[in-house]
């Protein structure tokens, strides 16, 4: 593969130590350092304060700090991996406040790729990313739609240690598959 | 009127000053003065910190102090008003969170009334208010159905002044009728 | 329990013989024998032609008369059990008909309770459920929150036989359960 | 551009005479007229059998003639536009009816590029539009974001004729950006 790798930003939604969504990024860039044109960064969004136009032109800087760092993550990458949580079968504050605050003018998100992965009870998460799928419709997010990650955290045998650490090798697997599909869907989208 | 009165609880998703959303929930308390057995009390919720069970069962409480004096009014209240804007075709993660806070266990939203208000471009808030009914689902809240209250805030005549302050008659005469609902509802469930 | 007992009619979105939603409607009525106060009618929606206003007021009826028929068993009927299968991640085409026919002009779901119960791989046809909810939001449907009711099919042991009979016992109690908290909730409303 | 013209099958959810549906299809065939490499062709289904298992594998064909016919139109096709009425917040019976058969192994509707269109009351079809969405993660369908085409039907000055002939030039113009947006992202796809 010629061309330039593919970079995609990982972000949790979940901000617990031990969080399994952060668990599943973890193991994202595992996998993707033996995947040829690919990188996985994580990027912490639990610090940001709550998404809020009053603190917007504060300072000499349209964003606070923290803001405008994670806008330019997202500026300098191609694609877009959610590790998210579903609270009440939807979105989790921590997740769609990152998102907000990125689409706040230029919307960052414009035009990037972007995949989902989720773990929990019930469904695994599932609710919640018709959610996110709707708000990628608004800020522009094309999101591949195969295949799609759920996982039951809570089936025997444990998905997952205390720290969050991703044990079960099928869900590697899939989560392997789920990266090479938004790495070939970004290569489509670029051309 | 001889029953007890209706308590509504009134949460704004929108934190800035001049807020449209808090405006609508001062019209609601304004307009509630002038209806037998009905009050709403405006409930803050932008100080609290983002859900995180890494927070709960620290310095001898479960629940932070912000998170306990909101449960409490919450569990007091006998039905929920929430200005829920839209933001990027979801919920406001202010809202969100403090709907996720009051659910953790045991969730005091359970069995309650509600109903949503929304303005904003677009359809008013439309897309979000959907989102909120199905999160009404796992917390068991029982949202009445007519009338759905959305109002676009940029077409002429203003609808708003600076301050958030609702100008609009006919906005006024439509919040009206949804308390109505809203109570009466209430007031059925009570039975 | 000295008042009236509670009507439900029941309605199937597929329509294949063998269907295991039918069977869901099937169990239910077996079930609901031995809960006083309660009535179960399975009322079959697969004759009707396609919603279409240009079949309206034709020959002398507002509507085509398995139309009226299907719209006169909801009249009479306090509460509603949707039997949902979930096709392609939203509502069967047969189910959302019956519902699109009998909203028509006087709609006759307006101020009832419904419950919805669905059967299926992944999910169990919990994304339809949800897209259902938000049909009843115009439709003036009151949908109980809980129990929800979702069963994948294809887990072993076999959940149905090869005529679509429900053969789990877990799966009865909890449509009884659902059954009771359908009753319940009816009443309330009845008040 | 020297590259084969991109193909779009047109579906309409609406078969009454008259519908708004259709007139929005013959507007798009009329618009796509002046634009170079692009074809878009209606396809009628509104005589397709309600979608059901029994009917398959009979006479010796795996489908009914009429869905084999719709499964090859849609087959040929490089792009779907679906003009899609919402009926009680959500699809229509006949739309969804077209999706569900074309679904049927092989899906045929895997990997293609797709658009929607609506018209009506209140949000002028917006609402169905996002459950549309969520059937096309499942059915793999890649929808563009951008334009987004909604249309208030019944606001004046009047939008349609009595035929459903779009007379709105507004209209028009957007409705040229969404066909010329499905054509770009459907090359993109193509790469």
């Amino acid at each position: 593969m010629a061309s330039a790798p593919v970079k995609i930003v990982a972000l949790s939604g979940s901000i617990r130590k031990g969080s399994y969504h952060s668990g599943l990024i973890r193991a994202a860039i595992q996998i993707s350092a033996a995947i040829d044109g690919l990188e996985v960064e994580f990027v912490d969004i639990s610090a940001l304060p709550f998404v809020n136009t009053d603190l917007e032109n504060q300072n000499g800087a349209v964003y606070p700090p923290l803001v405008e760092a994670l806008r330019q993550k997202i500026i300098e990458a191609d694609a877009i991996l959610f590790a998210s949580p579903e609270y009440n079968y939807s979105l989790s504050p921590v997740l769609k406040n990152a998102i907000d605050w990125a689409s706040r003018p230029p919307n960052v998100w414009a035009g990037k790729a972007a995949a989902v992965i989720s773990t929990g009870g019930g469904f695994g998460g599932g609710r919640a990313q018709y959610h996110l799928r709707q708000v990628g419709v608004f800020v522009d997010l094309h999101f591949i739609n195969k295949p799609e990650f759920v996982l039951n955290a809570f089936q025997p045998p444990a998905k997952f240690n205390a720290d969050g650490d991703l044990l079960d090798e099928g869900a590697k697997t899939q989560l392997k598959e789920l990266l090479l599909s938004l790495q070939a869907f970004t290569l489509r989208l670029r051309a």
